[in-house]
């Protein structure tokens, strides 16, 4: 099939694009004073029990802008950046963007309706998920290629834009877009209205998260960085230019290429970075490995009833890629990162609900 | 040779980085009525001479950033690109870069002393133009992969900062960031002080560009798009992660490359784009095709003796990247965009002298 020559995505990007995660019900973090005057104002971490965690995040945000602290970051290279799934918003049982995918098949069929007899497109199209889940990873290749590339950039934004607006998750039948972590949008606003500018670096598709990034987290398009593919510039028949999304695979924003992708799209150091998984690693390892005072943060998934629990401690193998593993958690205590754990350090998950 | 396997610079890029320009004393631009109020608190383009580029400039910022006007662009969406090499300072008779490759190159020799006797660098060594200029393009893209690969971001940021601190060009004798144009530098603050976010988006390297854009012209690393190689993350023997620059072209952003640069990371159209060069058409282009009020500015040079005289009318070929050819002369003209004429538009050139 036509779709799958020349695609460049890899096995371990369609992983982590279909995996779900691992579990843990692990705690840590070290342990600041937190100084009483930046509360003068009024608590901006209010969704948030008292704890090592929110004492964590504010005092570094208190130690890298007080201009009479002798760790005061210049405003202009405070950088923060955020992993996405699983750190900013749900991403259990499957990742919002996969889920978009597997929607849109109907709609790529309607338009070529060759596709309708073809796998993977027919299984997709039976709605089976058990048989969906067991599509080999190069036929869940050609769902990504055909969904995701081929089309103009702003077809492919109006698309999405369409889906957000109408899908809805099936545990909390609400937009994908609510379910985003109202601890983490306090911690996003508070280090913006601290002067970091924050980033978005995910796994996730770059052209994806940019259509609602400055909507739900007031993070706009050029500051998000995530996995990208190329496109190519050309002319439709009135001689207007665009650009289409090409099936070739410029930077794969996991691992070791979140400090890549860090270092072709801001060019900076992060001075603080949050995440939730073995994805994350890299990132928080090169965030640390600057000078002065830095930040690391991970997100466990500990809290079954009010979202998902997931972890190595749940007993799930431990190599799968996007998980929070035990040699992640190892490496987080030895280096003093610290770990939020959603049950214990959030008052509340979402804006919607109690 | 190790270091000419696995690149994947171009000859266009090659060329690009290497050629000097072609030359005219072409003039054009629409007119448009400049509105007195804009003005009240002094002219914020004072080494302007009053004319339609001035006025092309103003009036496109008073008409996107007046709250009054029906083509007031929302401030999120503020995002102009300026060219580098020509349009925000000298490139010939050489760009600065390509400068700065062959001055590195006895540093790469001291540090490996077998390639002293190896092509190309043997030549570059002697420092016989006329020989240099004479070295075919696969030699030439040895000196830049040797030089622009292979070490840390961390050192190469430091050996640009050290041969920018201590490098002067031939004829001002000045250092290479002096040689900024003093009304693109009005330009870049005045569209800052109007809610624009100014970006660089140049065909030459990104990494190098940063390692000065914050400084010379208030661009922070994070607004420079460039023509970008990848790099890889690992560790020292002491377990402190570092990224390594490849040789491996992720974006040459040149030409196309320029809209899919900008898309890749910055992901919005321009409504502002600068540009001096073949290399900016499509930059152009992209930039105009969006909705509402666009501007399209080509600076021509036409000031031999300030500054140097280069475009198709002085005869030379139409056909060299990096020029402002007959072709695209006639498309700004037949679009609308606005040419500067160095000579007559510009009351200073640099910031030294008068």
């Amino acid at each position: 099939m036509k779709i799958a020559s020349g695609t460049q995505f890899s096995r371990r990007q369609l992983l982590q694009w279909g995996m779900t995660a691992t579990a843990a019900t692990l705690i840590g973090g070290r342990e600041f004073a937190f100084p009483p005057e930046a509360q003068a104002f009024g608590d901006p971490l209010p969704s948030w029990n008292d704890g090592p965690a929110k004492n964590a995040i504010l005092n570094f945000i208190h130690a890298t802008t007080d201009t009479s602290s002798p760790k005061v970051v210049p405003p202009e290279e405070r950088i923060a950046t955020f992993d996405q799934d699983g750190t900013l918003w749900v991403e259990h049982p499957m990742y919002s963007q996969v889920v978009y995918c597997f929607d849109r098949v109907s709609a790529v069929v309607k338009a070529k309706p060759e596709l309708a007899d073809v796998e993977p497109f027919r299984t997709v199209l039976t709605g089976d998920r058990e048989a969906i889940a067991k599509l080999p990873t190069d036929e869940l290749m050609k769902v990504l290629v055909v969904t995701l590339t081929g089309m103009s950039v702003d077809d492919f934004e109006s698309q999405v834009k369409h889906w957000l607006g109408t899908a809805r998750d099936p545990r909390w039948k609400r937009l994908y877009t609510e379910l985003t972590y109202l601890p983490m949008i306090e911690v996003l606003k508070h280090m913006r209205d601290n002067g970091y500018k924050t980033y978005i670096v995910t796994g996730g598709g770059q052209d994806f998260v940019r259509v609602y990034a400055e909507q739900i987290y007031g993070i706009p398009p050029e500051q998000v960085v995530g996995t990208a593919g190329g496109t190519s510039f050309g002319y439709d028949q009135s001689g207007k230019p665009f650009l289409t999304k090409d099936p070739k695979l410029l930077l794969n924003d996991n691992n070791a290429g979140k400090p890549e992708g860090i270092h072709l799209m801001i060019g900076r150091r992060p001075w603080a970075a949050f995440g939730n998984s073995t994805g994350d690693r890299e990132m928080l390892e090169y965030t640390t490995a600057g000078s002065g005072e830095r930040l690391a943060i991970l997100l466990l998934h500990d809290d079954r009833e009010r979202e998902y629990a997931y972890g190595p401690t749940q007993g799930l193998p431990d190599t799968k890629v996007g998980t929070f593993t035990q040699a992640l958690y190892d490496e987080a205590k030895s280096k003093g990162w610290t770990v939020i754990s959603m049950k214990s350090d959030w008052k509340r998950i979402f804006a919607f609900g109690s």
